[in-house]
């Protein structure tokens, strides 16, 4: 395994907005260097400036301890936040309707409102009790572009990072077409726990991403499996729309989400879910019902 | 028929993007007077100042004539824009898949990047011929919320204005789930070709809602007959997301896209497609074939 490359977080403290690097004795607030240059995470990563925040935070002494940070959603307003639907052989094999693998992947759209950050509760609405996980992988672009190749796609990726694509399940079959309302829920969801920087192929080709609630693990592949791989989903995206620096592409999580055992195994409140990728870190989130 | 209310649009003008209210003799050109408080319509929908603008422009001799500004899509970056699916009974016929009328609409995403504004080509990707029209009625929410109540969902509206919901038919069908990536090319619709504030229901419960390629119609039918009508629209949304101001609810087509003909009919560079509803006004596009 890889060691954890350098963490640069999007977090709220004394305050207000803020992004800085994480270490392993606190954070290094970045804000009052950088802040007026850069707004959030997404200026940073327009202006391609992820590694000097990395350079100007190393070596420095901590100024916010992590338990008085409340992570953010490290992108919190990108232009596109696009998700990959079934994107595991053995995901695929679940839905058991007799189509073979599809050629095209399945593909939705969340809104930056439909997640919340690391060490945040997700929210299950008093709507339904289906609220459910997803461990994912999600990249951000850097350099954006329309029509990438896939040999150049991974020069287009700024960052990495997790996402927990919380779903609430029976909404998602609300309609004949479309996933949309079971897959936007305020607060179902988050991202995080930071970004990582994108420095090397072997980062996303062949990394273990494993779901565990509660300590026990449910969802457990390696990307290397993907029907449809990063360099693709980048290549296919592009060829529909252009691509912008701190679009956040979600792409797909491994067999194994609650609602494919029998019985479903839905989230309540109380319950622990952490994804877990070589090389990004463990997005933490506990379950919270919504008070309305 | 309703006269023609105020009209708001953004447009570029002079190397800059600004907004203004449109007359039957040119434009008032209203950014000098509100840009400094307002950068977008988005702005004058949050702080609740469109009729302000409108008070402001009224009266006042036009400072710019129609020919010389480019519109734009009135709302450049809503948070949300949401498109609803087959939402006229006899569209919802027209797929002949054997299935009841569905009690609750299918949904999915647009990114703003998908629209054009008034007067400016649709574009027609190299990668497809199946470039197709769907017109329909888009509001404008003025004051956000959850779980707006259907008696409360016209509060919340604060402007109409008109979709051409331009689709690439063929990817529209690429996944066995979601339409999103036949829905998300490039400039494949519009949005205009401006706001009209919303001041009363007639404005929404029973208007003609009518699309013309080269003066031929095509769609035709009346908000009356929305299997799910506006407050039903806003009453659902917000269940399971807030409604922000300047967020843009898309609320379905009238049967008659070209992708229901035998043979189908597409539309071709040289085709002027007319989205027309009554109060609202005519949104006019062309099409052109991407240069890449």
């Amino acid at each position: 395994m890889n060691p954890i490359p350098p963490r640069i977080a999007a977090f709220r403290a004394n305050g207000a907005d803020r992004y800085g690097l994480v270490t392993d004795n606190g954070i290094v607030d970045l804000t009052p260097q950088f802040g007026d240059r850069f707004k959030g995470l997404k200026e940073v990563i327009e202006a391609g400036a992820l590694e000097a925040l990395i350079a100007a935070g190393e070596g420095r002494a901590s100024t916010l301890a992590e338990a008085d940070v409340e992570y953010l959603i490290p992108i919190a307003t990108p232009e596109k936040l696009i998700c990959i639907g079934v994107n595991f052989p053995d995901r695929n094999a679940e839905y058991k309707d007799g189509q073979a693998q599809p050629s095209k992947p399945s593909m939705f759209i969340r809104f930056p409102r439909s997640f919340t950050g690391h060490e945040q509760n997700l929210v299950r609405p008093p709507e339904s009790e289906q609220l459910d996980y997803e461990g994912e992988v999600a990249i951000v672009i850097g350099k954006g572009g329309r029509r990438i190749a896939k040999e150049d796609a991974y020069d287009h990726i700024a960052a990495l990072t997790l996402c927990n694509e919380g779903t609430i399940r029976d909404f998602v079959r609300h309609a004949k077409f479309n996933v949309t309302q079971g897959k936007n829920w305020d607060s179902s969801g988050a991202i995080g726990p930071w970004l990582v920087p994108f420095r090397d192929a072997s980062q996303l080709d062949d990394i273990a991403l494993t779901t565990r609630v509660n300590g026990e693990i449910r969802q457990q592949d390696r990307t290397s499996n993907m029907m449809f791989d990063f360099r693709f989903i980048v290549n296919y995206v592009s060829t529909f729309c252009t691509l912008m620096p701190g679009d956040v592409i979600v792409c797909g999580t491994p067999t194994g989400a609650g609602a494919r055992f029998d019985p479903p195994r839905w989230l309540v409140p109380g319950d622990v879910i952490e994804v877990e990728a070589e090389g990004i870190g463990i997005l933490r989130n506990g379950v919270e019902d919504e008070t309305c």
